[in-house]
Order: structure tokens, then sequence, then C-alpha cells
């Protein structure tokens, strides 16, 4: 079976608010592809909450998957100007 | 209930000022969304607000999400051109 | 023989899904060409994929490829929107 | 008082030059966002400014946030197409 | 005598292979270009390779250059679609 | 007096050769406006140019000013298609 990569397998997304929750979720899934152990991430989980810079890190994959979320949306520019 | 990762739930902004606003919090939201605990948070900061290193990796998810705002104005061009 | 760095040889897939598996295996292929032994490849493994921030910095090459792969096929809007 | 962030609140400048001033501007007045206290701003700078690793990382802070400000100009190609 | 940096002078190439190509040779020339004795860059080679998150970030500049040289070649959009 | 930070002005040149060198430029010449010492940054050198971590970190941002400098000069397409 495939892992789901891409929730829904569309980039599109109603608001900047579901785009923003679908780059969070498209960075977490990578990691889950790359260490497919749910336990092992399990573990690794409280190090890595508690460090500002793997949140800083983190924080980091989401802003580029966010843009390539954006541009696929065309910027959602018709939902407010 | 969700979290609030995009203010407003729009890209556009009135100027870059109000652009640059959003990027810095919007990368603070995500950080949020990851550490959802503030008290964790708060103990994290003074650390991380000591250290060129971090600050420098935070300025540089801050203009990573800038380049998407920026992108999604049309950079303001009608502003000031 | 060269080492195939992009499988079939296009970066256009049918879907984001197969565009993110697309860019997970190109960023492989890479350190592949970079380490070509794959006993050392397999033997720095465990120690990266028990690493949040390891974990992380590979998670951001994959971002970092699908903005590339996302791109090349429109973003795959035809499909949702 | 608002922290002024975007000097002249626009990405639009004259040349090259001054969009890297801007450039350069922007990263450090981000910095000042997270990091008020001059003071402190002031005793982290000499171990920065002494490393090289820490000067790339800002470095990198100044070429992501001078592909903004090229961008928003058009790359000033009027200039000396 | 200058270093040649872009082999050939050009970034389009036929295929996206040969663009993947193009992407390490570039990066690899800019290392050269920084520290252009071939012993110092051998002695080098093994920590490096043999350094899981060395490798993530080399492959990271890698996925970098492939990006532009992909823009260049409009994806090769022709080749498959 | 102002430091060049980008050499001639502007980000146009003829061939993707001179993009290149014009990127390595730009990434030494803001390290010079952050460090404005030589002497300092003579010192800190050998240190940078016998690291390969360091080499691949500046190496990236040499791939991201280049990225701009490409987009800026149409990727040189004229050149060779």
């Amino acid at each position: 079976m495939t892992v789901e990569l891409v929730p829904g397998n569309t980039l599109i997304t109603a608001t900047p608010q579901e785009g923003r929750e679908l780059a969070i979720t498209m960075a977490r899934k990578t990691i889950g592809a790359m260490q497919p152990d749910a336990e092992v991430r399990q573990v690794l989980r409280p190090g890595y909450a508690t460090s500002a810079d793997s949140l800083t890190a983190a924080g980091h994959v989401v802003a580029v998957e966010f843009a390539t979320i954006a541009a696929a949306n065309n910027y959602w520019r018709g939902d407010s100007v």
C-alpha cells in the first residue's frame, strides 16, 4: 500500500488557513515516509518539541511547503482582494 | 477548535509593512501549532532570543514567509511605482 | 553507465501524490550519486532516521524538490479546481 | 508604536544596489523585532561577526530577502538591458 | 584563466536527467571556486561523504540549483506531456 | 561612502558563467558588509575553507543568489535554445 503523502491528492484548498494546515500535514507525512515507525517518531517528539532550533527548522519546512501550496491556489486572491 | 494559522485568513495586506508583520505572525503561529504548550514556548524563548544563530534562523523563516506574501500582493507595486 | 537521477526522465506526474513520491526519490538519488556505496548509506541510515533534526533537514529537501515538480505540473490544477 | 520593518514601506528601489541595501536592512529589522533589546543584540554581535558559519547564515537570509525585492522590481531590467 | 562554473555556459539541457547532472556539477564547481585546492577537497571528502547530515545539506544545494535549471528549461514539458 | 554590493549595479550578465561569477561576488560582498574588517575575514577563511559543511553552506548561498540572477536574465535562453 502506498503511503498517502498529499491528503486529498490535491494542492487546492478553499482558504489560506486550509492551505497552511495542508502544508503542516505534508511536512509531517514526509517525515512519516522517511521514518515509518510511529513509535520512533513518538520517542523523538519531546526532544524536538522542546528545542527552539528544531521548531524553527520545522517551521521553515512548513513555510516552503506553503509557498508551493499558495502558488497553486493563486494565493487565494479572489477571497479578499 | 482549529488553531488560527493565517490571521484574517488572507495573504493580502495593504502595505509591505503589514505583509512583513503577517510573515512574522505566520511563522510564530506555525511554532504554536507544533508546540501548543505556551509555557514550554515561554521557557524556550530566552535561549533562542539570545542566540545570534537562532535569531538568524528565525529571520530566515520570516524571509521565506514574506516571499510568499509579497508575491500574493504583487509586491504592492501600485503603492509606489 | 549513468546513474538515473530522475526516474522516467520527466518531472511530469499524473497527481500530486506521484509528484511527492518523485520528490522523495529524486532527493534520495542525489544522495546516491554523492555517496554511491550502498553499504555506507546503509550504515548512515539508523542515525539519520532517529534524529528529528536530520529528518527535518531531509524533509526540507523534499519540499524544495516538490516545489519544482509542482511548478512543472502547473500544480495539477486541472485535477480538482 | 509599530516597529518599522520595511523602510519606506515599499519594496521598490531605484537600483540593484539599493535593493541589496534594503535586503540587508529588512533582515536586520526582523532580528530587531524578535529581539527588541538593542543591548542584547550588541552583546551577540561580536560572536556572530567572527563566525564564518554565522556570517554565511546571515548572508543566506539576505539572499532570500533580495530575491523577493529583485522580483518586485522586475530585476531592474530597464536599467541595463 | 577563469574557472568554468557552468559547463557549456548554458542552463539549457535536453532532458531532466541532464539538468540534474548539471545541477550536481554546478554545485561542485562552486565549491571548487571557493576551495581551489583539489588536495584539500580530497581530504574533506571522506568525512562529508559519510555524514548523513552533510549529504543532506549537499543534496539541498543540488535541489536549489536544479530548481533554477528546471525553470530555465520550462521544465522540459515538451518531453512528456 | 557606500559599500558596493552589486558590481556594476545590475543583475544582467552576458552569459550564465558571468551570472555565476556575479552570484559568488554578491554573496561575498554581503559578508563584507556584515563584517567589514578584512583582517577578521582573513582570519576566518582557513577554518571555513577547510570545512565541508561550511563550504556547502556557502555554496547554498551562491545557488540562491544565482537563482535570482538567472531569472533576471531570463535564463540566458537566447544563448543556446
